[in-house]
């Protein structure tokens, strides 16, 4: 009935804090859940082209994962466990090496911040300062990283870091790969930190994604990741990838900076590491840089037991060889081709196809389309977000494991939004 | 076997960063655990006197939270779900404002943000500037409100800010109540407020702990509290009670500061809050205060159904009436009387006892034997910790849920351990 | 005329900017000085009980150094030179030494910064930070060390701090002597100092006034002065003293900390230090502390030859032995003496005493009424001013040189403003 | 006698702070000096090519003002008044609004801030974050603005700002006008005010120097002076020029910014302003933006009536009609052609013209010829300094008021000390 999935609605609104957001551009109540597919209390089907912001990479509810879940709280194995040793960890670190980064020739040392992506960008922005001995950092144009103090210090988005109520200090936003036509960030880069009169410190690290999923779907090229990996180098920086919304497989390899070569000295890890939209994340840190005291960074929930097996589940179904990320990369190219020619048979939106992988989306040159776009997906049973300084980008973050038929019916229906924007903002 | 048990402890030294802290104080694999008991790799059990670090109030594992997490899984609710509408969240909100904010005449719109401690003292202080167009926020001598950089610069142990590695500013720290033995730390805050010469501007917010948990089991008495809501509702100043680690019936009641009456602006829960020990945190903000604008301070795990169901039941069960309560209350006066006998019987120690309800402890004179305390603890069956800038209080966190007879042993086998820390301290 | 004195009022006020200050109390405009005596262009005299804030402790246009100033600027020789080395310079920092640093058993280097208070203050902080690495600063309650941002963060007025127009950082303001009745400031900075829980970092410096001028005339007790260095020297924390205007013998001695026997690391003076009110500063610093890098803080006017040659003359004139120190010493107890008559009877002012040496005032507990003194004074001839965050205190800053015949005589004017302060005030 | 002379350099160096710089370039005791010629203590000549780094362009001890100084001391008119109203300062704000705004119709209130450059730009800040509401202030690359934190937090030198000792913030170091080749700093600017996602907020204001005197002599293009006054105006941003060094005709007209036609909101004087040289420094606000409170920003030394007496005199001899404009134009088009002639003429110095003015110098390619350039043109008579963030410019700011003879004279001696610097090099 009408009433009643109207009224848990008005529950919501009555009681919840003015902050709440998703629940504004998705107005129903969801109940139940499984790879590619949502259904609100109504009954109602969505296609999932959200996927929690990229932190459901495997879909939502996964059946083995589930049953290693519901086993492990079968059993009263220890739920809750701060950072005690627990065989859940002990499996998780030995599974994670093995099935992640020996194959890639990484050498990290694991840390499980508190189990968010602010925390593991916290975590990130403390060891660098603590082992360089500087108070600066380089974070880039569009940037996001998380919503405390110190990840928003480092993040661009001036609506979000004006709710700081006060200055963000020690850090430097540069311009990001491509920021402004035909002018070479790298360059602006390279001389800010040579230049002893530019004005900037010598930093502790820059940090960066190579995707930026929330400032626009932004994808670096090689050659600018190489070049700051370089600069890094040459000027004894440390360099954070933070892997938050791009790693585990979102761009097609298990980190999103594989395909460039770089070695990054500390990896920000969260959303879909913990293979089940269980919260939990990782930093990882070269060994060289692994020079934390005992408990210098801590937090209750550092020991989620359950996020910890359906993690290591998580890796050793989908990344023990490479057959998934194959799979991944070809559906990818499906994306690609479906948004770019998006742009070319809808001039009206004055867009550009952007992103790589599962991390892809259109940039609209029309005010407001975008989030148009948005809602008239929504109505019609796909499940997308807009990113972008202005909301000016329709993002598209499926589950990795969508069909590719259920893939082809969501960008079919894209489509369809898209003319129904394009005609009702003429109409307006 | 031996040999079974000593390499997953290798493995975690190898693998994990070196900020691991309490795998070193309890020095084994733990693997199940039930109610006030944890098991170890090796089968040995332990009476867990620390509870999570507080987030474990209704004991591990707990059966009837431990079915609803069960069932939630097997019908493939939605798990992972953003800020977006759930039937968990719904029933959550209906249940919290039925048990909790209404029987205690209390009004609070509900932000859930990320899902830590730290998270919630965040969003506390970013509403709190924003609300008040001002900067500075008062905190306390020996509070912890956590490590990411917000949280931490309200947070007074030095090493813990130094961790930091770069200044921390737009926060003073005032006296906490009793910090200096016959002067009145309140009389201070008032001079510092209402002198245009102190040096220190009118604040944002004063945030505080009514227990300081971590900064040596320190209890503020009910007239400061009093007193300090006094000088906020003077002074326009927002007053927030970080209850992330005192609330939830760790001092007897849900919210630690029912027995002063005072009504903070704001109020942080975590821990505890989540039931079963899965990350959840809210944040309590008074209706007129609730200004944030949608999204403005956001994050992935805002949606941990799975810790929402059990916090629900959590709810439910424990305090749909007051019988818990009543009986926590009974076995606190345990608690109180064995510490104040061992501060009197064992003068070796210089030791004076401290806290409320289930949030105890004995500070030392002796440098070093609390520490030893805890050691021997462990090594008789007890998990307990330190506290405090020294780590000079030997702190007691058990569930709430703990039998007076698991109780009793635990405090005698604490006993035990005391007699051998000072043959210990005076043999060397 | 009339006409003529009114105009140049007009003048200023269409011409320059809002934040003229002094030409508001004293609204008239000033043509000749010599001595303790001020004309204004209409020929009226004003015993001058305010000294340029300090800055003219000899009098105004002292005969002998404006001999000196005369046959400088006829001759030619170098009046701006940077900080090359000059004639004029050499033989300052001879005299300063024989006259001022060997007597007293001081020895110390002499920067010449910017000829401001600020920037000598600003200079101190500077190698301060510099020599420990640390980044906090103390400064305390009602302190007062300047307008640029660096002095600015360790001065305590609301609206002067406000007028920075952003968060001022890397500061802690703590209570100075006597700031709560009946409680011991010193234990409290003590107490911070000491706990790893304070929340207050080891500073690089504590900075301090004896007597506190534009906070309100407190004068810090010796056993205060004795126990603020101690703590300094048990934590390796730099002892800064602000003596810009306590000190040129401004409260009896040379410097103002003579009688407490404390040696500051560093000294910072102005004002006076000039001799005839030019503009100079000095930054005085323990050899082993003089760790600057050359030019590393510089400044246009650090060669300002006049000031210089004037200074060099003060000092030869008033400090090559002790009659004009025990010749102040005398006139200020004719200081206090009258002040505390005027305490005990005139009780509408609810007033007390304040200050030593030639820096005392009467603090009244009646809002408006020491302003209104200071304008009854202007008004019969008497230029004074107030002080402290309320502006509460009717200041006396006499020049040194004043004979105790116009002492007296303006005294006897303050007596009679108080006087006609108290019958206005119970009129309104 | 040699010992005589060299004594005196051994009591600066045995008592003067390490801080000392221009006496260690300049190695001797200047005595005397007049118009564009120093004498030091033995009777050595030097032509000045630095004039007190542009607080001389009227040149030394000039004859008018030097004898408006002896009158005013010789009638003992009030010296020393704080900001008080004097006779002189009525007539200077006279003479500056008719000889210096009228004329340029320019309309702006005179603060009288402290006497040093520093203490104009702190002002200046100050007032913008005031008006605007906003923290943020952006500067340029190789800006420099002075070494109080304020104004340090503008300045871009990375050695000088090392030299705070803690973190400077609220500022954004952009790229200055060319500051990589073929690119568009402009642009840059431009891109970072309008994208919300830039992470950098909308800033109080943007102060720059139109020729960056301590930068490496850096001249801003009239296009580049009039891109950024548009943007101020597009985003109500006040635009502030810092023209101390560039300011009072240095540029060959009275203001750097006339040629460009823009009209700053802030204008920063100092340095040359006074006259004779001595401290003075003045800040220009337009009257909408003139909102202290009275007071807000004060300091001991601004009613330095000497240095007011000369400055009047200054404006009344050498800006009444623009005879001196014209005469300074005139010579500035030797020195351009001579510096142009010595970058073809010794390509070994890899150097390049620039300036505009009087304020001109060679940038050269060779790591350490520039300071070798200076040293042997002080051997030979010729004081000169070096600039730029590696000392790579060797710099000249003679007097205006330079004979062409004289200029052409050290300009030769300077060509000699060029080759001399070669040859050097070359043999090293």
């Amino acid at each position: 009935m009408k009433t009643e999935s109207t009224n848990p609605m008005g529950i919501l609104e009555e009681n919840e804090s003015q902050v709440r957001s998703y629940s504004r551009s998705f107005p129903t109540i969801f109940k139940k859940a499984k790879g590619h597919t949502i259904w609100d209390a109504d009954g109602n089907a969505y296609i999932d082209f959200f996927a929690g912001a990229g932190a459901l990479n495997y879909g939502h509810n996964h059946d083995e994962m589930k049953k290693v879940l519901i086993d492990y709280l079968q059993n009263d194995y220890i739920s809750h466990s701060l950072d005690m040793g627990t065989e859940a960890r002990v499996d998780f670190l030995q599974t994670f090496k093995k099935v992640v980064l020996e194959p890639r020739n990484l050498d990290y040392k694991v840390m499980f911040p508190g189990p968010t992506g602010a925390n593991t960008v916290e975590s990130a922005l403390k060891i660098a300062r603590k082992v360089t001995g500087r108070e600066l950092v380089i974070s880039f144009t569009n940037a996001f990283h998380g919503m405390t103090i110190g990840a928003l210090s480092v993040t661009a988005n001036s609506f979000k870091r004006h709710g700081a109520g006060m200055p963000l200090s020690n850090t430097v936003s540069m311009p990001f790969d491509d920021y402004i036509e035909d002018s070479c960030s790298l360059a602006y880069l390279e001389k800010y930190l040579e230049d002893k009169g530019s004005g900037v410190a010598l930093p502790a690290a820059i940090i960066l994604e190579t995707v930026q999923g929330e400032g626009g779907i932004n994808a670096a090229s090689k050659e600018w990741l190489q070049g700051v990996e370089k600069l890094c180098r040459q000027y004894d920086i440390l360099l954070i990838v933070d892997d938050v919304q791009a790693g585990c497989g979102r761009t097609g390899t298990f980190f999103s900076f594989e395909p460039s070569g770089i070695k990054p000295d500390v990896v920000c890890l969260s959303k879909s590491i913990g293979g089940y939209g269980l919260p939990l994340a990782l930093t990882l840190i070269k060994p060289e840089y692994d020079q934390w005291g005992p408990g210098e960074h801590n937090g209750t929930f550092r020991g989620n037991n359950l996020a910890i097996v359906a993690a290591s589940k998580a890796l050793k179904t989908f990344w023990s060889n490479d057959t998934f990320q194959k799979n991944v990369q070809g559906k990818s190219v499906v994306i690609s081709e479906t948004l770019q020619s998006f742009a070319e048979n809808y001039p009206e939106l004055k867009a550009e196809a952007r992103g790589r992988g599962f991390m892809q989306g259109i940039a609209c040159g029309v005010e407001g389309i975008a989030e148009k776009i948005c809602e008239e997906a929504f109505s019609r049973g796909v499940i997308m977000e807009t990113s972008g300084p202005q909301s000016e980008v329709a993002k598209l973050l499926p589950p990795l494991t969508i069909t590719e038929e259920a893939l082809v019916q969501g960008l079919n229906i894209m489509e369809e939004s898209i003319k129904a924007a394009i005609e009702k903002h003429v109409a307006s």
